[in-house]
């Protein structure tokens, strides 16, 4: 169905220029970082102002057009395509640091603001912001995806690091969930239930977010372990005992050559660690201590440490491109991405029976994880005109999923539900999920806001 | 309105003696220890299980009858008086540990679980449960008025520490909200949404909750200051300079006194700062030594420690009882008590234009707070039958609280909006209020659980 002409009327008087009908901009606006085909919007709209964001919903509303917020589209499962078409509202030009508010340790920004963005504009403040998803997403995006990342085993993920947000609803009203007090009793929680909600229930267009200073001391470290279920059990004792890791990351063998490949770096090819620890001087030196008697104790052969910060930042970029050097190991390729959570002490069952899994398909896969959490990645990488690579990813997907559910965890730590995981909803949420359902027909009736997205 | 004789029919046949419309039972269930006068529900029942819970519900939307979960009543807002009558659902025997599972620092628990209950049954295996709000109250109306306490500054509310949970809806319906990963972007947060919902949208029948392992080393340690400005600020330098302090509390010299009286301890009558460290001996150590090198900036005189845990044990159970200790300044009065939250560099201002307003007032008022999350208690004694007291103890409050709002806090922190601060949330929330509205009219169209709460 063509979008109504009074829509696009009222549109290209309100936005000018900043609204876009040619193929290459919908065709870059319809697709992420996924493994699921474009579909592209039938128009985008640039907005720079909460009014704009506005002015777009309320006339997508008047018309019953679907509309879909886009950040940096960096998700990976199809959260930002248009499948029933509409308008995209493009906040990736809503880039800027509102106020940054020291002696608070918080900081209000608009929505298309980026992870790396916010880190650099910080940089003489002696704060950061933690939470880092691979990609350089928006923080928009990151909350409206409930995204963590590497630091999350610490700092916690979006859900614990948004102190409140101004939101566009489904009329095109605007509201704010909460003020800047770090703990409220005040009715319903509207922020948690924004976050994570992918554009579904209203699309944010500012963010107030926790900071934290950045540590006295930091040290970071690789280490190589004769296998998996080795690795893994480091990891889950040192979690067991209470040792607050900043950052844990596990790569498999096969993931670490691919980085190896990709960032020209000389790791081992092995099953490995990557540990990071903040605090004091005393402070990290004892949890250094402590996770390399662990480590000893499961065979670990031996801690490589980055104490230079330049030294921590190239290791950090290698791990930060995994997914794409994951990638790289089959050109052309595209990646099917898994997400499975589970609890700790389930941890080494489930990567390990993954693992083998992994072992008797033809496709290529690597693992990676946020494992202090529970969280782990497989990369499965597909052939995007291969319909057997697309079912085979999906056979094995389905069967890491199950046994995540079996297990106590979830679908998605931190990728989000999108168009991707649906069916797994269901499966993991039961009757909630008609909860989810009157949830987003309460706050939108006309189902407008990303149709087809989560429930 | 009298109870429909069909409803009272079935709750008789299901619950047989554990349903009660004795007047002193009634009475018992329609007061909290809030200043608001009793208001008994028509009949009780005593449940046992989630079915039972589920049955009482379904059989109150059969017949559009009001329906209050109840916990132990130690609520401060009068959240479970029914001032539209209906059927009491006391939870209090389901206060079975169902599951402790060290291996993930969590607990599967019934709502009825109190929290001192479950330190107690932890108590042998290393971990413990840190929220900590004054009363024993249940864990079930913790969670659904999303307390928090003197640990929040470093542990996080209700909020944070609960997994997931098991809840009745408004027609009777199970769900679960989640599983047991440690975090998860599987849809909308209906965790968060439930907890801090105080009884409105479901009724929680069932939580898992994180542990924390008991620290290495505790120590804690009592300092007087020589004004509250100086106490205050020592405070918000401690918090701004990341000292992961896990209890900084706040007493004003006519709180210590009220302590000194009713806990027979001999704390200096002065402006005074309840501090506790956890981590490693090293660690706890260090953040001792940082936070008495501030505290001596301010003027602090002296640091009095309690190493042993027999000493601590008797600090906090002293601070515990402070809002007890208060009301005994005043025997028969009962506690207005506020409950502002702001953030950490506005609150010297906050608490001292507060105590300014205090101290020209005729109620006899005490200060405790929760300094380091930025919240504040002030317990105004009121006379019961003093429509000017009453008057005059609500004037304070509402400067207090636009105070609060005006400095970008909450009017509160912890305690629920319930009945008395219903007005505040319409002028904290704005247009948001009507986003908890409508999500109110989707979960519960009939408006049969706890009304005339929140919304």
């Amino acid at each position: 169905m063509p979008l109504p002409q009074p829509l696009l009327d009222l549109l290209s008087s309100h936005f000018g220029d900043r609204l876009s009908l040619s193929a290459a901009v919908r065709e870059h606006h319809g697709k992420d970082e996924s493994h699921f085909p474009p579909c592209p919007p039938d128009a985008v709209v640039f907005a720079l102002c909460t009014e704009d964001v506005a002015v777009a919903v309320k006339a997508c509303a008047d018309h019953r057009v679907p509309v879909i917020a886009f950040g940096t589209g960096t998700s990976l499962e199809g959260h930002i395509l248009a499948p029933h078409g509409g308008i995209c509202v493009d906040v990736s030009g809503m880039n800027q640091v509102l106020e940054v508010r020291p002696e608070d340790l918080d900081v209000t920004i608009q929505p298309g603001v980026t992870r790396k963005q916010l880190n650099e504009h910080l940089r003489d403040s002696g704060l950061f912001f933690p939470i880092d998803p691979g990609a350089d997403a928006s923080l928009g995006g990151m909350a409206a995806t409930r995204a963590s990342g590497t630091n999350a085993v610490r700092y916690g993920t979006m859900r614990d690091n948004v102190l409140s947000l101004e939101v566009v609803l489904a009329d095109g009203r605007v509201i704010r969930t909460g003020g800047r007090a770090r703990k409220s009793s005040a009715g319903y929680d509207l922020t948690r239930l924004f976050v994570g909600s992918e554009g579904t229930l209203g699309i944010i267009t500012e963010l107030t977010l926790r900071l934290h200073g950045i540590p006295e001391a930091t040290s970071a470290a690789v280490c190589p372990f004769p296998d998996l279920e080795a690795a893994v059990n480091t990891v889950i004792l040192t979690i067991q005992s209470g040792i607050p890791v900043a950052r844990v990351e596990l790569m498999d063998a096969a993931m670490v050559d691919a980085v190896n490949r990709y960032s020209k770096t000389d790791h081992k090819v092995a099953p490995t660690l990557f540990f990071e620890f903040h605090g004091s001087q005393a402070g990290v030196q004892e949890q250094a201590e402590r996770v390399q008697a662990i480590a000893a104790e499961f065979g670990a052969e031996g801690f490589q440490w980055a104490l230079a910060a330049e030294d921590r930042t190239k290791l950090w970029a290698a791990r930060h491109s995994a997914y794409y050097a994951g990638i790289n190991l089959q050109p052309g390729s595209r990646a099917y991405t898994t997400d499975a959570c589970v609890p700790i002490s389930k941890l080494a069952e489930c990567l390990l029976e993954t693992r083998a899994d992994l072992d008797q398909s033809r496709l290529k896969s690597t693992i990676v994880g946020h494992v202090g959490d529970g969280n782990f990645h497989v990369l499965l990488l597909v052939d995007p005109n291969s319909a057997e690579d697309e079912a085979e990813a999906e056979r094995l997907n389905h069967r890491i999923v199950r046994r995540a559910l079996a297990l106590g965890g979830t679908c998605t730590g931190e990728h989000g539900i999108g168009q991707g995981k649906k069916g797994f909803l269901a499966e993991e949420m039961g009757e909630a999920l008609d909860v989810m359902r009157s949830v987003k027909a309460a706050l939108d009736p006309l189902n407008i806001l990303n149709p087809g997205k989560i429930v």
